[in-house]
């Protein structure tokens, strides 16, 4: 695998310099590792993300108009430290109160929480909102349980455009939480990424195996099976979706987001929406919009998942203000 | 390589279909393989865009709001047959005549000019305008032998933009050439990608060699090289793009792209990038906006390639036009 570093010790550091610097002026780097937005407004509640980094273009990729005021990067797949997480926290607060919002791994929450702590020490409230939409993680009844993946688009898009219209952090909260709770997803794994310190595989799978449900470091998902046709995989995984605790009826809208988790093409994307769409319709399912590519990532891995965002009125509308940043931009409505 | 396909040979349409339904409404297909905005005004100057599939999300990604009004697909790595330009071209026509904007292959240029020629003997007016951004690919006095490469990316942009605004054939014509004219770009390959239907690697290329100036198919480009560190293979593509006829003085603005060939990783792109901010600073360059992702590709095919595109008052304007597709997408300003 050749790729394209410096010091391969030294990547997250390197990645989120170049990150401050493609921002181009909307954003300043902070602290050892952290960005935030330079024009975020007097008295706004603040949204903030992070976690782990090389898995590119998120989190940090997601700052940006009506998207969040900051992100905190940890080390390559590893969770940002507290006193990375509290220059951040300081650097997006604007007297109103932070919301954290980010993935569901042992190390981010841990890390994430001595950072609230720290900088609830300097007056700053700070909430938080884990996201847990890996339904392939465990069963809906431990829902504090399952990991966050790429569910966490939508989730942030919304949160993002919350944060514009909250006048407090309660309702920054409550929009984010609903969001969260509405939106479910499923990954399947095809081949690993690689460490960029070491070049070695993030994982081991075998040549004619694919991992259903498997995390985006290879955590365990539901079982392994063998590599089937994309038809077949869609089926499968929306199945896996359907089966758990949403409500998705006729008649319901949702966004369908069809992530790669690295190397696997957009036109494979693409040949999945096909069969997505026939079963969407066999449920009467409406698909209000669709986000299709490359953005929640684990180097050049092999996969995808699909994940649904069920949307009520107050959710849509939120939907339908425009953003911007390297990992989801759109126009209005 | 394990790729989501159902029937390998049917890939092309396969993915056409699933990108129609992707756009959720907004476009139809058309005939074989070719699509259609919906909305597309009464009277409106029309943009048409296309090449072979398998490059996603390039060019059919790029129909969508103030982009391209429609695309006409070929195979998998092929042109589009002429049947297949016209249903496109009369598709999107409006009356006020079409706009076809590639990259110059000389399949492309063949297929497009028969689709013209069967265009204009129902009345319908066209032009074409070719994309020959690739400065490794001929010398600057042979611009008609370059191919397009990422370019076309910000240069579709402004075409788009262009076509929402332009009155006549004439001043889409006259602002996309521009647009073209004021474009530059350089690729490198690290690892070639898989064809669809046989799995077979796009091109050799041994383990510790990359390919300076190689075209996305793994066409000839300046040299063969050693794999270096990100920072100086950095340096070693500006320069070519500096070396160019292309003039950039201190103060010059430009759009700076920065496009995986595939699996290449958003982390790479951002590390490229605080060395690409250091070379452009030294040379008093200004960014006004930068994109950055896998946009151009050639299925898993790993490499990057960087384009510069100098802007002017009037292109300015176009580029702060919002747009949104799922090839590239902006809020306004």
């Amino acid at each position: 695998m050749k790729k394209l570093l410096n010091d391969p010790n030294n990547c997250a550091d390197e990645l989120v310099d170049g990150l401050v610097e493609a921002y181009n002026g909307e954003v300043v780097k902070v602290g050892a590792r952290s960005l935030a937005r330079v024009d975020i407004p007097a008295n706004k509640v603040a949204l903030l993300v992070g976690g782990g980094s090389g898995h590119e273009p998120i989190y940090h990729g997601l700052v940006g108009r009506n998207l969040a005021d900051g992100a905190t990067c940890g080390d390559i797949f590893a969770a940002p430290p507290p006193d990375i997480v509290l220059d951040a926290t300081k650097a997006v607060n604007r007297g109103n109160g932070v919301l954290y919002l980010y993935g569901n791994y042992a190390g981010d929450v841990l890390n994430f929480d001595m950072g609230a702590e720290l900088a609830q020490d300097e007056g700053i409230e700070v909430r938080t909102v884990l996201i847990w939409d890996d339904v392939a993680s465990a069963g809906p009844d431990q829902k504090d349980q399952r990991r966050g993946i790429a569910g966490l688009v939508p989730i942030v898009k919304l949160a993002g455009a919350a944060s514009q219209v909250a006048t407090s952090l309660d309702e920054l909260e409550r929009l984010t939480l609903k969001a969260r709770d509405n939106t479910r997803s499923v990954g399947v794994a095809l081949a690993p990424g690689s460490i960029p310190a070491t070049g070695e595989p993030t994982f081991d799978l075998a040549d004619d195996e694919i991992g259903i449900g498997m995390g985006i470091h290879g955590e365990k998902g539901v079982r392994n099976d063998k590599m089937m046709s994309a038809d077949d995989l869609t089926a499968e995984m929306l199945s896996l979706i359907f089966a758990d605790d949403l409500e998705l009826n006729s008649g319901d809208e949702i966004i369908f987001f069809l992530n790669s988790l690295g190397s696997t093409t957009m036109m494979e994307l693409m040949i999945c929406m096909r069969k997505a769409r026939e079963i969407l319709d066999a449920r009467g399912i409406k698909t209000y919009d669709i986000i299709m590519g490359p953005l929640v990532t684990c180097q050049e891995m092999a996969g995808i998942s699909f994940s649904v965002t069920k949307l009520d009125d107050e959710l849509k509308k939120l939907w339908d203000m425009p953003c911007e940043s390297f990992c989801y931009s759109k126009m209005e409505g």
